[in-house]
């Protein structure tokens, strides 16, 4: 009986996952590809398909079957489980507070769009309260669901088995780092002197070309693949459909390069998922912060490394001619790794980006946990920045309304970045670890090694592992933001 | 109550309509984006959606809705009508039979792709039976069920309301015209010499331009529509968002263009369904053959004719520049309304291509009745296109092979194209009766005027009216053969 209860269970699952399938691709067209007058439609066939996986999931025989269900061998085991926590999740919130929550997110990211524009926080702060009054709801309703504290059961939502607990002395020590390490290397950086611009343009046909043969090298293969162009970058598509985009500029070429091999890192971990769970909830990535791993893995540790700069350099001179100098190693070394703070988040560099994720985390938790009140939320983050990097924004557009997260009503989110951001650091310690060459590789530029190493202590776990015991599996202890300071004194205070 | 059944039903519509709009734009994606790997995990995404389609139209509550509900008002009336008629279909065949027929489908056209490119008729003539036999059955309980004869019943799901005894007469009188006709036809075109071809090479991007510049003019809005390429052009997409396809050659710039024309025919009646009516069965396109009526009316009447190939030709030379010769009107119409005896149906010119549809309709009428066999097919179809073209193919690649309709499980579809092309000529009379000026505003590229007729007298209609209503309302009779016919002759015998 509970092994019958099992299988359907799977059946109902991939079902589900299926339908998510058909999302990621409407998603990627709505970005990549549709005419702005899709937009509408569009917004209904996601509801639809959205209702349609909820109801699937919420569905009275599901409970049914989850409680007599047994499975066997650990990865069923594991795949169990996480049908009980989807379930958990999916069952916690009544229906009219997720319509509601819907409702005030979309209705808040509409103002927030003319709100950034016109730096304008009284405009949008009305809905930004309802967001934080109806996500401290939900997050009370998940909170008593899932045994965990209301910010760590919204956390729990995009990186699941990691708690405050986990961040605060992890984000503890990065500050106590920064405030060091940061004014050093500035000034390493300012004795070394303003490096040599790569000359444009760049024309975009032959930027093109060149990033589909850069991610082709690191492992991505265009049967399963597509590269576009999209306002906002990203991965997306499903794991034998993957879709990356970028942005092309013909005055720069770093960015749009540095941007595709960011998301070839997003997905290479999906494709490199394990086929004989696809469709299940232990065949799926491991959370935002895992997935974040990925692709500041292959950024920020494989392909700004020096060793993999002297190939991309080589590389970057075929296609574009010229003066070879400014190509050098060392050169695009200094233009590519510059420290710099600023007040926007993504144009951060990997030494000040956990600043401003450390700033976003505490405020977050504190709008949820009510210490907080959204009328106040300006003046926390001038403090809090200036506290940080020493600088307060000119104004609320380069401070807390430059991001669309909270305004479409996603708390819990921020840490993911800085999270994955050490792991990576931690990951590529182990990898190079378990490869002696992989330097010489990477100079190369000969992935494989590396590719080979992430699939099996990576990608090919699925979700089988939290994402702590992902970590203690392949580096052999959890998270430890040792690695990551480490990669950064010997990159920037050197 | 009844009113409130009326209701539930309305919105349980647009949800099945909604994700049909999913599955469609998803079947865009897999011609004209997706990469070959995507292929699998497209096939069950699109196979969960019509799953889930299905489930919701046949859902027991259905059925008591159907029978309570009411409805006010004409077009509510015609709704609840084609409510009734779909559900009766979905729930006239038992699962296991659509699903033995959607895995011969699947079987046969597999095979049947390897077996047209080695033209071998007994390597899928077994997969070609056996969906025969499965379509016989399909068509017997589907007859039970509608209360029509076993090919209507088929021929019900691509064109409602038209039956064989309509289709009968039509094509009888078309066969006794083209028989004198085309004798005196390809006479008078030997007797004016062979066209000047017009010079290549076309380059691809300015071919691009140019079929985007002549569909706006027709009337396409790009802000609600995309134009891309794949190897067999289409319609795709949802009313506010349409994606239209073409396939361009370097040599030649006439088939993508009237390619791109054709299908913009299709776009403009989607983009023209009434608005009030979106996502409700009265609210979509009356058929197939009203389908096939608007792309024809586009590129058979409408950009044809001498007064727009007056205008088009200048189009032409601007883009591509040099000898203006090639593109005079009486040149371009010589080249680009060539009649020829060939083999294959998508190359024919509009007078030949009712005999191919017309063999096709005999043949299949008799393999479903029973009167032919499978393995007498090639037979019968060298017989049937000897008498209607007085050549017979030299292959089965080149004769029963060449569709891939039948051996995708479509019987009952290959009218529509020979309809659609009547009553295209039928109401571009009617048009032209209203619109004395008509004429002089194609020679000006000016498409409002009738682009503001076909809003009014057909797109704006839905399926509020059947086939033979719609043509009735429009042109004051019943499809009636003698407008093509008087269309052909002064385009073909004079």
């Amino acid at each position: 009986m509970s092994h019958a209860a099992y299988g359907r269970l799977a059946t109902r699952f991939a079902r589900i996952a299926t339908l998510g399938e058909a999302s990621a691709v409407l998603h990627w067209d709505a970005s990549a590809m549709m005419p702005p007058g899709g937009g509408a439609a569009r917004g209904e066939q996601l509801a639809t398909l959205a209702g349609l996986r909820h109801e699937l999931l919420t569905a009275p025989e599901v409970a049914d079957d989850l409680a007599a269900a047994t499975a066997e061998g650990e990865w069923a085991e594991a795949n169990l489980a996480l049908m009980r926590r989807a379930h958990r999740r999916a069952t916690a919130l009544p229906t009219d507070l997720v319509e509601a929550a819907e409702r005030a997110n979309a209705a808040c990211e509409k103002v927030w769009r003319i709100a950034k524009a016109r730096s304008d926080f009284a405009m949008v702060q009305p809905h930004l309260a309802e967001i934080v009054r109806l996500q401290r709801e939900t997050a009370g309703a998940l909170s008593a669901a899932l045994g965990l504290s209301p910010y760590d059961a919204l956390m729990d939502g995009f990186q699941p088995g990691i708690a405050a607990a986990d961040v605060e002395p992890v984000f503890a020590a990065y500050e106590a780092f920064l405030a060091e390490a940061l004014p050093r290397a500035e000034a390493l950086q300012a004795a070394r002197g303003t490096p040599q611009s790569v000359p444009g343009p760049f024309p975009v046909e032959t930027q093109r070309r060149l990033c589909g043969s850069i991610s082709t090298r690191l492992g991505l293969d265009y049967d399963h693949a597509r590269l576009d162009e999209s306002l906002h970058p990203f991965c997306g598509g499903t794991p034998t459909d993957i879709r990356i985009t970028t942005f092309y500029s013909e005055a720069e070429v770093g960015k749009a390069l540095m941007g595709v091999i960011h998301e070839t890192g997003h997905a290479l971990y999906e494709a490199g998922l394990p086929d004989a769970w696809a469709r299940q909830p232990v065949g799926e990535a491991a959370g935002m912060a895992a997935h974040e791993s990925q692709s500041l893995l292959m950024e920020m540790q494989a392909c700004r490394s020096d060793a993999f700069l002297a190939f991309l350099g080589g590389e970057l001179h075929a296609a574009f001619g010229g003066d070879p100098a400014p190509y050098a190693t060392a050169n695009l070394a200094r233009l590519w790794r510059r420290v710099s703070r600023g007040f926007i988040r993504v144009d951060a560099d990997e030494l000040t980006y956990p600043a401003h994720v450390i700033l976003r985390f505490r405020l977050e938790r504190a709008l949820i946990g009510g210490e907080l009140s959204v009328a106040d939320l300006p003046g926390a983050w001038a403090e809090g920045f200036t506290r940080l990097l020493g600088i307060a924004p000119p104004d609320d557009a380069q401070g807390c309304l430059q991001d669309i997260h909270w305004h479409d009503g996603a708390f819990g989110y921020f840490p993911s970045y800085t999270l994955g951001a050490m792991a990576a650091a931690q990951l590529m310690g182990a990898a190079r670890h378990a490869l002696p060459d992989l330097d010489a590789s990477l100079a190369e530029g000969d992935m494989a090694p590396l590719l080979g190493w992430l699939r099996i202590h990576v990608h090919g776990q699925g979700s089988r592992l939290g994402f702590q015991d992902l970590l203690r599996t392949a580096t052999g202890k959890p998270l430890d933001p040792a690695d990551f300071m480490a990669h950064l004194r010997s990159r920037y205070l050197q």
